[in-house]
């Protein structure tokens, strides 16, 4: 992804592995200040993980390989390194994932660095694959709607639902992108907006109940990442997705949902199986450490939202784009 | 409405005259603090509409009245107080309204207190007759969604939207109350949680991108309120109305609409020719003076939308509850 970095715009990734240490963007100061950490052991990058340093399950997944890179280059003990690195955050798939991918490696003897590496060029391969078949969709003078954050920041580099829009671009299309806030986290406006920015890709910040409005001025596409799809095409991703979903239904606007085929449960037959996580009700009625409720008050924060397949127009997968009805035939 | 006032639970307006003064709650210290302000002349009334300390149509109808009612007592001259009051906001038609009734209430010798009480209690008295309808349609252990703030600090007293709620808890009825939030300026969390907090009414605030997913799990009716309703029934309200209407529409929930009947605007004869306020887009990207939002980002906030009549399920209106092809009935 490009980031301005001292009056320069570099390329550079979420995450990566450079003298001897695992360096990362420090995720909890954007949009404020583009901080940049390095840590030189397991444990610290663990730590990175579970303070939210980094955050989205392909970029913590690349942390939890680079932890384990560093485990070895330092000659710590492995099983103790990715009982360090499993206990970080308890929820990512890819974390597990990625521990086991390395301790296979550095048992085979393969070099940790290459490996670690090879891991994250996996992750951004695919969301490169992702860009080529969503860019395909998007025709020059469109408009773009996209709720959260599913970038680069995310996946390491590229991103899912932002994938498409940076391939485009580089295909040098012109296009215009609606980014809803995201409320109450936010990440819309804090981290969609910041790459978008970054990328000089024409954007507007929205208010989240701004989405039907704008769609019945003339939005052309919705793209939204996923946190995991049914098997039945149902899926879950961040609070609000399932309102965006009912509008574009209600205007006709088609609605892709970007995400790699690992993010497909098989073992989750339809969206009712899904528990949602319910988090801290500070994160709607407090903003920068400050209320801004009525004082003893409550309020209600689902995480996700489960959206039916039956609104979805196609997933946008490494593999190509696929209807509802074809998820099965990716199972690998 | 109710409201805590030194440890004490007591029943005040948004605005009314007492010792000689025009008194009104500071709405712009809520939720944090109720300060209760007061003014003794025209022009200090004229700017507390200005700056906002009362809002609400309604309820800057019934401040303009009372800032006639001020330079009458204070021997001002009329016709320069009519137009201080006239400059204080542009929009509101209740305004103009309240200063034209005073104006004919004083030259024909009328009490300039007892007129000025008349008008706001006229405001009273519609909202109380459409809690009395709009409370039929409320059954025990219904879950309702609103949207923003149509309550009795808008209205002067009761509310439009509310009023069904705090006639319902009055009847002895036992229900619960979704208050989606209502980025950006927060009404639904800031000023619609504190009423229903005060009444005793059980409610949570959620992120407006929620609505669809507690829809999902249940949600028996919404009701919001109107800014302006087109004569075919396309109407505008708040920012993220229309999303929920949609949303309504495909869960199949009632969707109803409290309003007193001089929200219809006859003249307009549909929606599409409503002009939408676009408001400073640092409502969107900072909070409490900070920005939250990319340096050099920009954010689109428009202040409604217009929902059309086909998702609006009746107007609960003072003079009983209309379908929207019912609305021509009540045209005076």
């Amino acid at each position: 992804m490009k980031a301005e970095i001292g009056g320069e715009i570099k390329n550079i990734r979420a995450i990566w592995f450079e003298n001897g240490k695992t360096v990362m963007i420090d995720q909890r100061k954007l949009p404020g200040e583009l901080v940049i950490c390095s840590f030189g052991d397991c444990a610290s990058v663990a730590e990175a993980i579970r303070n939210m340093t980094t955050r989205g399950a392909p970029s913590i997944g690349a942390a939890a390989a680079y932890a384990m890179c560093m485990a070895s280059l330092n000659g710590e003990d492995l099983d103790k390194a990715a009982e360090t690195v499993r206990n970080a955050r308890p929820t990512a798939n890819d974390l597990f994932y990625a521990v086991d991918f390395m301790l296979s490696e550095l048992r085979a003897g393969k070099d940790p660095v290459e490996s670690a590496d090879r891991y994250a060029q996996i992750t951004v391969d695919k969301c490169r694959l992702i860009g080529k078949y969503g860019a395909g969709l998007i025709k020059n003078g469109m408009k773009i709607m996209t709720h959260c954050n599913a970038g680069a920041l995310a996946t390491v580099d590229v991103g899912t639902a932002l994938a498409p829009m940076r391939q485009a671009r580089d295909d040098g299309k012109d296009f215009f992108v609606y980014v809803s806030e995201t409320r109450p986290r936010l990440q819309g406006m804090q981290l969609t907006a910041w790459e978008l920015g970054q990328e000089g890709i024409s954007h507007r910040i929205i208010p989240d109940g701004a989405s039907a409005y704008y769609m019945s001025k003339g939005v052309d596409m919705i793209i939204t990442g996923a946190d995991r799809i049914a098997s039945n095409g149902d899926f879950a991703n961040k609070i609000g997705t399932f309102d965006k979903a009912i509008a574009a239904k209600y205007f006709g606007i088609p609605f892709y949902v970007a995400a790699p085929v690992s993010t497909f449960d098989f073992g989750t037959p339809s969206g009712d199986k899904i528990v949602i996580e319910e988090r801290s009700e500070t994160e709607v009625t407090e903003m920068n450490g400050r209320l801004i409720a009525p004082e003893g008050s409550h309020a209600l924060n689902p995480a996700f939202d489960v959206t039916p397949a039956s609104l979805v127009t196609g997933f946008i997968t490494e593999k190509g784009i696929l209807k509802p009805g074809e998820i099965q035939t990716v199972k690998e």
